[in-house]
């Protein structure tokens, strides 16, 4: 860690510092010079793109940093790392997908042109390596890290160009290219990072009664601003303003049956945390590609519903099987949050593309489906389409991810050992132990004496 | 709770997933087909009221979540219940809402139309029922808080219909509607379910030094975003700018009045973190009817300056009376921030549209008061009609605590005993204790041994 | 304190009424009739300033009260007192500013007019006393933080316009109005309050495992919102969504800088919390004055990625020196992220004015650079100009810092003795130890039981 940590960050900045600096641009909305050609040509500032997204940006911005960040924090001696190296892994993250992101869909005269809508697909992407992370959380170093967001941004930026430009489909909240791509990513990697000996740190792998709230900060910030999440990229309107109710109704259903399956799943039927702070959520994922089609107030009730349904069972009942039967350690369960919620999105997004009809959609068809609306496709064709997308979303991640777990595997990422795996210490300067010491030791001696005593 | 909760859930998610099959449709601001009939003869995407509402939305979406949830994480083994109950009710309730406000003001054509400004009347409603819950806080079961919601909303939404669409009053920020309504109504349930021998559960019905810096999250969120509460449905233009502009500046002198009035009341002069975490907020509380008047800058410093003092005095001295002499155990408080501020917002309104001058408001007054704009009532009645509201609001309130008190009180919801209030571990599985054992023994051991030997 | 603080806030709550009452009106957007006639004249209320500033106000206004505020919760035992005054001072100080920037550049007829862009001005006059409070943080009463916003904002506001107004540099976020500022005025006061025996409280001056993790809600906040605060103010169309854009890449750079060389400078390779919840923030200070120019998106990386180098160099080597040599006792190291943080963003803002030219400004030139574009200035002289306005900060922060540490000084605010700084229970009543010893003893016994018997 002495050098491998500041080498690696330092070097990744340079280069990127470097790329920047050959390939990107203000574009016409950020420029000084063009923006006022623009006004000069009748706009007005107040059509600036700035305005529509921004608002939606920061909210994004908020679930990236606090939302993944917090969320993960539940680990009782793992907080640090887990706001820690999400902020480290986001912040260079975000500046490689503007790269990448860049050279598919962004490229104006060789040159990478960004603003506010850049910002924001930079950020979504940047939430599938973090949602990888959360697959691996506690058993990686932050230079694995490093390298693990190096390799997955590229194959994200890859995957996206295949479904959204070549394909033609649509996921404006990226249940496919985000929530399943992440997922089975990270499950991949972890499975090839299998640890047999990691009940040793097994008494780690838990939360403390704080460590849970914090946790909660992370899964109400999320729920919050999924939302705006799904919303940030749709057309302007009324595709943004649907896409936004459609979640908002998504999120509520799934909090009523998570927390129903939570407790009907419990042998004494108390609620379990890990389902609230996860379970909670699927029904945002699962928003995420049919949220800005005509999917009705209901149809995204039931969408939501069903997700927290099949999260809480999946932590439940599939991930002791997982990890068990096909060694997969699966810290956070992202396959119950964004791996199922993710694909039941993708199949809600192809049924809903497939049944879409002028009737329904009038001139608003342009918006959501502009092949459908250009003659390009059937409504059908787009339905099997999206299906199609699916598959070639599972197909990379689930490659993509062998090939980085076998790089990540490299014994020189300085990893930590099976015997000290969530635990900060390795990595941050500790403080003091809590609460002050005066009171701590009269606490802690009066504990033992009792204990002997009783 | 093995299958009380459940079912709960289920059933109430399955009804409303009928009724929103069967009554709610988007309305011609989210639907893709009505939107681009409206582009089609003339508006602009800019025009949609997505822009203008969608970012004071997220805001208040945040104080109901965020805001009530952490505010009330205060109590030292309540936080699970304080943040997840109020995450399961505030998701039911906004669904709820939904159709209760439908019915009365969202009709078109047997349909109930839907769009952020729904959203916002929803959430607002859910926060009336988050305050009730912080007068039972500790003392009810998740069921009981979920047949609370069903009753309360169904009231706050015949008591809307009357205030602002019979008598024609003016409630932007819910002075009345929000926060009289909830207070009066949480403390009249509190008082049917009057637990004599609660001070068998006294020792757990405080803070401890982390629970308090959660709970200031809560605060804080609700202190800086009340001015978007409070603005979140005025009309466009000055109206929202300066409801916002007038709460902001409530909210400020509050806090000095609060912090004053902490220092002053107690022997040794100082502050007490349950008025600061509460009082400080009771500006916003009392802006919430003539925010969006001409109540001039001053003039809500004024309001603000006695709100805080009010609420720090209601907690020093009146609670305790409440408690002994009329029974009436209220958790949070919720008569000082919200009972009696929200009485003083009504007068202010009250007052504040009975001076109401075309001089003052020149075309404005179309916004802000139509009926006296219109001349179908002069200032004066005007005035008449939000003091009537008042008096209605807590009739209602008062009414409706009653009954609900009394259904609430049959021992079938599993409510805990006077001895395990204020407790998560009746209803959630707990986590490990803090700090974790091993370490922290060792810890402090090696610290003692190098104390000694150091 | 028993008489101290409530006289003093109720004493300056009273004296702003007063004040406000005579001076402040709403202005021509807030304004009912005033607005109304704008209406009449042909503007819409879309054009209304509070669509284009109100969620950047919103983000800032987070900045302040929760960004500050828990940045600074780091202290093991001085939570409530962060939180507690960072929220009482910045109430206080944003209705003060009101008046004296209003004073400044606010008046109309006589009076002052204030309106959105006045409350961001506010808030971020505040945010300068805030940064001061950082290098005092612990050693001083609220009382004497009242006394000390009281100069600083008037100080504050006298900079100000010198700055914007007699020289006309450009400094929308503040590179030097608020943070060279802020911060050099703090160290000097902190310098005059110079605590010999401070040693006696140093076991109190670190922090504990979950303040740090409430320390980085305050930073992660303040990182996310920092490109809202750096175009809050700045001209509307791509003016503001070129500086938002430049601060998030400043702010990504630096946080991969400040990783790298926290690492680097410990003697063991391990990450000091310190650095990540300070140093990170740099690239956004450093951003404050260039960001809204054409500084590139390359040129806003290298500013962050210098930024952070310079933050953590600054905590490791001089912040020690300046304690030890110049009896600066810096509590939060406001030196390295905001001291020279500023002067570096002042020096950047300089440059980049120097260089501006016709060629890549457009007529974009006249937003960012009036006076070039008027010809009343060349380029050149507007980048003298700022590097002057860099001095006059300077000098204004260090002379007003020496007075006002003076009037600090006076034995009449109840400062605390050497021996209990960094401590809330001199200001706060106490809530009891954590976790409750008969519930832990309990809980650690049955589960024992548990254990022994299952």
């Amino acid at each position: 860690m002495r050098l491998k940590l500041p080498s690696t960050c330092l070097i990744l900045e340079i280069i990127l510092m470097i790329l920047f600096g050959t390939l990107v641009q203000y574009d016409h909305e950020t420029d000084a010079k063009e923006w006022h050609e623009h006004l000069h040509n009748g706009s007005s500032n107040g059509h600036n793109d700035f305005y529509y997204r921004y608002p939606s940006f920061q909210d994004v911005h908020v679930m990236i940093f606090i939302g993944f960040g917090f969320l993960m924090t539940f680990l009782q001696r793992y907080g640090f790392s887990s706001v820690g190296f999400n902020f480290l892994i986001a912040a260079f993250s975000l500046q490689w997908a503007t790269l990448m992101q860049g050279f598919f869909h962004g490229m104006h005269g060789g040159k990478i042109h960004i603003g506010v809508e850049s910002m924001i697909n930079a950020d979504f992407c940047t939430g599938s390596v973090l949602i990888s992370f959360g697959a691996v959380l506690g058993k990686t170093s932050p230079v694995q890290l490093l390298v693990m967001a190096l390799f997955e941004v590229t194959l994200f930026a890859v995957n996206e160009f295949v479904l959204l430009t070549a394909l033609g489909a649509k996921d404006a909240g990226g249940s496919m290219t985000i929530h399943t791509f992440g997922a089975y990513f990270g499950l991949v990697v972890t499975r090839v990072l299998y640890r047999p000996n990691l009940e040793k740190s097994k008494h780690k792998n838990c939360s403390v009664y704080h460590s849970d709230l914090f946790a909660m900060i992370g899964t109400i910030y999320l729920w919050m601003f999924w939302p705006s999440f799904n919303s940030a990229i749709t057309a302007h309107g009324d595709d943004q303003h649907r896409t936004a109710l459609n979640t908002y109704y998504s999120l509520a259903a799934c909090t009523l049956s998570s927390y129903a399956l939570s407790s009907l799943t419990a042998h004494d039927g108390k609620l379990d945390m890990v389902h609230i702070q996860n379970a909670a959520l699927a029904g945002g994922v699962a928003a995420g590609t049919a949220g800005e089609m005509m999917l009705t107030p209901v149809g995204s009730m039931i969408v939501g519903f069903l997700a927290g349904i099949i999260s809480v069972l999946g932590f439940k009942y599939l991930s002791p099987i997982l990890e068990s039967k096909l060694k997969i350690q699966d810290t956070c369960g992202v396959h119950n949050l964004h791996g199922m919620p993710g694909v039941l999105g993708a199949i809600v997004g192809a049924v809903t593309a497939a049944v879409a009809t002028d009737d329904v959609y009038g001139e608003g068809m342009e918006d959501v489906f502009p092949q459908i609306a250009n003659g390009d496709f059937t409504a059908s064709v787009q339905g099997v389409r999206q299906a199609i997308s699916l598959a070639v979303t599972l197909g990379i991640a689930l490659l993509g991810g062998l090939i980085v777990g076998f790089i990540l595997k490299l014994p020189i990422y300085g990893a930590p050992s099976d015997a000290i795996c969530y635990e900060d210490s390795i990595y941050w300067e500790m403080p003091g132990e809590e609460p002050h010491h005066d009171n701590q030791l009269t606490a802690v001696r009066t504990e033992e004496g009792e204990k002997l005593n009783g």
